[in-house]
């Protein structure tokens, strides 16, 4: 009888981590929706299984929620000439998991969220574990800013990222205001912020500390795992308030047509700049899947610009200008 | 008292008929249209016009017209380290005159249309016009398949080719189909296709006939010239006529719909694949010109498919399966 590794346990307890995230996320949006039900679909890299899989759960045409998306994903191969080439991945095999969510609310006062957290494996000729790492975060969209609720929002992250230290919140919080950017627009962020962290390797990893690159950190194993479940933990508490506050707020047509050209950048980010749905297209990922993020509608105006002083043009500044919201 | 060279009397002559094609297309357009009117942004690369700069016309919420722009720029530079990268240019200045439209009707059963004509130099160390070529088309984006809408187009557009050679058409509707092909989604094209060039030389030019690529050819210059005029020429002819044809026909909010998931198609492939986009928006375009080219209302919807055998499914069909048009 074979006994475990302990990277075979560390896997399967995040994979046990992502799917009961994906139960109780999917379920906290029903109760607050009361109206719609997330659909199955699970599919499958190739036909016979091999290459793993994954289980998209969408919403759609509910009370609150007019469409999202919350994915989860078990899948792994042989290292490619594109993932040599645009990853940087050095070795043969890849293993990854991961569960990607975007929620779009109708109502343009109910914020858009977005959240991934996954964990990647690098292995060597001889099958054996040569990198391995976390990344994450979640960032907020609104289309009108309450204050509050950005503040909940970032205290809820910040909160369970201070036992792990003082200095990861504002680092990854900075990383998210970097990453979250329409850079061909200079600085515009999608949204109001959160965190975003990557390459977060435990200390035992093989690959030496002076080559992390900026970002990147090393954690204890244990601390790493707790560190990570921590930021999933906490989703539901950032996010539910939020929408209970504001999903019976009355909006008018002015206010969906703003919401709809924001949704527009939201799109262009999207297509532009994520790394993720860009590999993701790339590679072959499952398209229905990956492009569950683009707003269900959208509106392209020709330079359209919202009066100065306005509650739109409001929103704007704080993209323009990313701010602390703690 | 300064002799003007042929090389800048070349320029100036595409210069005119770059600026005389926008005139009369918008003119054109304007008529049928009834309503609306282009307005006019002037814009400048630079403030002190060094770079030069564009003329970008805007339609908007006319009769027939949702949205559409017909932008001309005249354009120039040092090569940068990006465009010698992306573009794989040589030299050390550029020069770049072009015209760009694309428009958006209301009506789900008139079709989008977009073209481009464009003419680039590049100079040496010495200012001397080290390498110069044409490139351009035109391609058609129908919502419903009306086959002698799209053996109209395509007639037309070969019609202005044939005299320079009966070869060309065939070549160029095929490369056409290729380039506008969401690629992500394996075989599906943004339309019916039309025709797409680029890098067509003057045979005087200094670069070696058998360094030219697939697709690249050289022509004597002057009938270099008169090829790219016929093309931008024979546009109103091409396009005009579909949509007077197409514009009272009664939609319902079904036909919208599809317009509008079909649209979601339509930015899905300038945002990820359109060379031009991607150019424009990494070198400091004017991201509100080159943004024009998006469509005005869209729709993402997870998964759409079509009923089998529907209207929408006959040109799902046609697009993952390019016909021959004549």
């Amino acid at each position: 009888m074979h006994t475990k590794t302990e990277t075979q346990l560390f896997r399967e307890d995040w994979i046990t981590c992502v799917l009961s995230w994906q139960s109780a996320i999917c379920e906290a949006l029903e109760k607050i929706d009361g109206k719609a039900k997330f659909k199955t679909d699970e599919w499958q890299r190739h036909p016979d299984g091999k290459g793993g899989g994954g289980k998209t759960r969408i919403i759609s045409n509910g009370n609150v929620f007019e469409k999202g998306g919350v994915n989860t994903s078990v899948v792994y191969g042989k290292v490619t000439d594109v993932m040599r080439k645009q990853l940087k991945i050095e070795g043969e095999k890849w293993f990854a998991c991961g569960l990607s969510l975007v929620i779009h609310p109708f109502n343009p006062f109910v914020p858009t969220v977005h959240a991934n957290w996954r964990y990647l494996e690098i292995y060597d000729h001889w099958d054996n574990v040569s990198d391995q790492w976390f990344g994450g975060g979640a960032d907020l969209t609104p289309y009108y800013l309450f204050e509050e609720d950005a503040g909940h929002f970032h205290r809820t992250l910040k909160n369970a990222m201070d036992p792990f230290g003082k200095e990861l919140y504002p680092r990854y919080k900075k990383w998210c205001d970097e990453y979250f950017n329409n850079a061909h627009r200079g600085v515009e962020t999608r949204g109001i912020g959160g965190v975003f962290y990557d390459h977060l390797k435990p200390a035992h990893t093989s690959v030496p500390s002076d080559s992390l690159k900026g970002g990147e950190q090393k954690m204890d194993v244990g601390k790493l795992f707790d560190f990570q479940r921590g930021n999933g933990d906490c989703f539901i508490d950032a996010y539910i308030p939020i929408v209970e506050k504001r999903k019976d707020l009355p909006w008018n047509a002015e206010n969906k047509y703003w919401q709809e050209i924001r949704r527009g950048r939201y799109v262009e980010f999207n297509l532009l700049h994520d790394r993720g749905t860009l590999f993701g297209l790339k590679t072959n990922g499952r398209v229905e899947s990956i492009l569950m993020s683009l707003p269900p509608t959208v509106r392209f105006d020709y330079n359209y610009q919202p009066k100065e002083g306005s509650e739109e043009w409001k929103l704007l500044e704080v993209c323009r200008n990313p701010r602390d919201w703690i």
